[in-house]
């Protein structure tokens, strides 16, 4: 098979290194257990490892899957260990990776319904279903002014999000014309560091994002938010946009979305509603409440590559009202001009979001949704949140630690009792052991750890030796 | 191996499945010639097939696959039909795809250098290669104070560009204070709609993005721009930021960079060149004069996803100076904090981009680089221009025919000499034909067709048989 400066690769070498590299990722995810969660690597450890110059002959496959063994896996942080506990989880499955396989291959365009309309009705279609799925409000489906569209990430949705409401707030005039009133958004001091990149991102000024007071819960206190459009209100400034949470990451609290809902209808404001990982516990019907209050919003975003086995990207983003979104991102030139999408009858995505091209990321989507079912991925999400009450019974009953914020759906945020310097060392230890790997952050000015369950391998052992390993170095400090 | 409401794919249904996806790929792609190049569906033909709600427990794999045959195959347009003549290409191959499997299957987070350093590293010296392979200059390798990174889109990559020129020209005030200044940002009329679009969503108003007349091959006049800019610094405005494009979607017209960028730094504004298909092109000494006066500017962007045999997306941005991009895009909440992130030694390229959250895009394009070699790649980009050009002369030869604009690289831009209906009628009867695809443009105010020659298995067979339907429906008109 050896071949030098070529042009394509066969159809026999591709069916032989796809079944080898299927193989590979099988093992992989078999013995990922194995490997140091986070990666004991430091910084050039990868580079020094690579040839100053590209080959300017082809290589054989061989040393490409030799090199990704020998060079890739220690440079890598496992994120699909069942010891990974950090950040949120982003948990893939079987029928997610073989979607995006074919997604790859097939390299269809979904810019436009002409050039792939099974890209384009499919992932609406899909997303009509997770609608159902998790309860939203009906006005986020396709069959009225709104509908849903697959983002790469939250923090793209909470940007289209602002970029809707800005010119819904201009009368449909910043697209055009510019910023030209003085805006001002709002979202809690809790809320994803990706409202204030939006906010920069738009022109407005990170400046121009009010931070609103939380309450003892991490949650955003609508009276403060009331105030605070208030004041901007009298300075002569524009109100515009709240984004609520719903699980903010440091600590999953959740915005009073009915509460600030009501604010929002009054005061004209555009409502977005993050609900990034824990959006996917409202699966479960006895999660559902998360969601109360989410008829009142005018966007929404979850993500199905969090919490729900679909590999990342796969971001679920709805609009109440498509026609602000459109009118803020639509550019029409001669070249993309097609006779469906001027009939009106067709969604052409590219008007959507950012980018102009698109992947067919509703092809793992719906594998996910079909393979495990409701039921099956309902399943999931239980498993997780009892593995974590089980793992915050465990802290609370130990006089070493205390819960840094309510224990709340698959995360635990918690603390030793010795202060930021003891956790610092202890958080330090833990990931440099290789056994597991938690991150951290700060609430009520005192440095917390996370331990967020999600990963689709890990088991009622996994958080158990964790807690042990926990109590260990702890005890070591 | 029926299970109802699954948690997981085993790992023996993983590898079964996987041979079996992989095995379908081989075939699509044996066959693709076969299917009609555009979907023939009408709107809302694929949802009507697709049950109205999701199943409550897991489905079999095999009733997937069996409707990717029979749903979605049909409401396919083949992006890798060698009959695919339209748009811009977005190619494919082997090793890309085998490397999104595997940046599927790994399933790590590149957003921070510690979420898995080898996802980092990887990009930094793949696009430092790049650097040596495309013969850009050396300020973009991150070796000095520049770098490159990938993004989804050329869309992102302006999108990026104008962030970090409106930072710079704001005195690095923009990104907290807002837009306080009546900035203009300049690209011709023939620059891609991404720059409208970025224009929009900056917040600066598409309005004050000037439109640049082109000469009489579609090319910048670097005269109009000074102009242009002369007369905006007269009005009060503040002129900040040039795109230049170096291959347009129309007619692959390429702009005088380098008198453009002697403007700009003059003037002091940002350049960005766009070069997302062309500047593949100078993988070949023989087009590297594409790439004349690019030392000039302060950022560039090419698409290995269009014409490199690297699936989408895969677009690399370069900076000269990332400082003023890392200003206008970095937030650090405390959840994000990292030793290595602090030390200063790293890459965070989460700071680089829009999203937060990204995939482990480098393996695709070093599987793609080191499979194919360097001179794999050049002898592609040769033989589709090769096949351009003999398609360019068959056109020239024939009386019924004429060239729209001068034929580059491996786009042709034609018409039939019988006005814009009959050139409307020709398109649509060939792209209904489902033979081939071809979309068009409007070049001198009239339409013209587009052929652009760039799928992997597209071989001088294609391009003749296009060129004969073409003549035989233009014949029946």
């Amino acid at each position: 098979m050896v071949e030098h400066s070529r042009r394509e690769m066969s159809s026999e070498e591709f069916r032989h290194w796809g079944r080898e590299v299927v193989d590979w990722l099988a093992d992989y995810w078999e013995q990922v257990d194995r490997y140091p969660v986070q990666s004991q690597l430091s910084p050039g450890d990868v580079r020094c490892m690579l040839p100053e110059s590209p080959p300017e002959d082809g290589e054989q496959f061989e040393a490409l899957l030799r090199d990704v063994q020998e060079i890739i896996v220690p440079g890598l942080t496992h994120w699909q260990s069942p010891n990974f506990f950090a950040f949120f989880p982003a948990n893939v499955s079987g029928p997610s990776v073989l979607g995006e396989l074919l997604a790859a291959g097939l390299g269809v365009q979904g810019m436009l319904w002409a050039t792939s309309p099974a890209c384009t009705e499919l992932e609406t279609h899909v997303l009509d279903w997770l609608v159902d799925m998790l309860g939203l409000p009906r006005r986020f489906k396709s069959s009225g002014p709104g509908g849903g569209v697959i983002q790469d990430s939250a923090s793209s949705a909470t940007l289209c999000a602002l970029l809707a409401a800005r010119e819904r707030a201009s009368g449909m005039r910043c697209r055009d014309e510019g910023i030209g009133l003085p805006l001002v958004a709002y979202a809690s001091t809790q809320a994803h560091s990706s409202v204030e990149k939006a906010a920069a991102i738009a022109g407005l000024g990170a400046g121009n994002l009010r931070l609103v007071q939380a309450d003892e819960e991490f949650a955003m206190r609508a009276d403060c938010l009331a105030q605070a459009v208030e004041e901007d209100r009298k300075a002569g400034r524009v109100p515009f946009f709240v984004c609520a949470t719903v699980g903010t990451t440091s600590s999953l609290a959740v915005d009073p979305v009915s509460e600030i809902g009501r604010l929002c209808r009054r005061e004209r404001l555009w409502l977005h509603v993050d609900a990034a990982m824990a959006g996917i516990a409202a699966l479960c019907p006895e999660h559902r409440h998360l969601h109360d209050g989410l008829e009142l919003a005018d966007s929404y975003c979850v993500n199905p590559h969090k919490w729900m086995l679909t590999n990342f990207d796969c971001d679920c983003f709805y609009v109440a009202d498509r026609e602000p979104l459109l009118r803020a991102l639509t550019v029409l030139p001669e070249y993309l001009r097609t006779v469906p999408s001027e009939s009106g009858q067709v969604i052409d995505y590219r008007d959507w979001q950012i980018p102009l091209g698109r992947r067919f990321r509703a092809l793992k989507l719906w594998f996910v949704i079909r393979y495990f079912g409701v039921a099956g991925l309902r399943r999931l999400v239980r498993t997780h949140v009892a593995l974590a009450r089980e793992f915050a019974d465990w802290v609370s009953a130990d006089p070493d630690f205390r819960l840094a914020a309510p224990p709340a759906l698959n995360l635990v945020c918690f603390r030793h009792v010795r202060g930021d310097a003891a956790n610092r060392e202890l958080l330090e230890r833990l990931n440099s052991s290789g056994q597991v790997y938690l991150t951290h952050t700060v609430l009520d000015g005192a440095l917390a750890l996370r331990l967020c369950v999600g990963q689709a391998q890990t088991e009622r052992r996994h958080v158990l030796a964790a807690w042990e390993l926990i109590r260990a170095v702890a005890d070591g400090l």
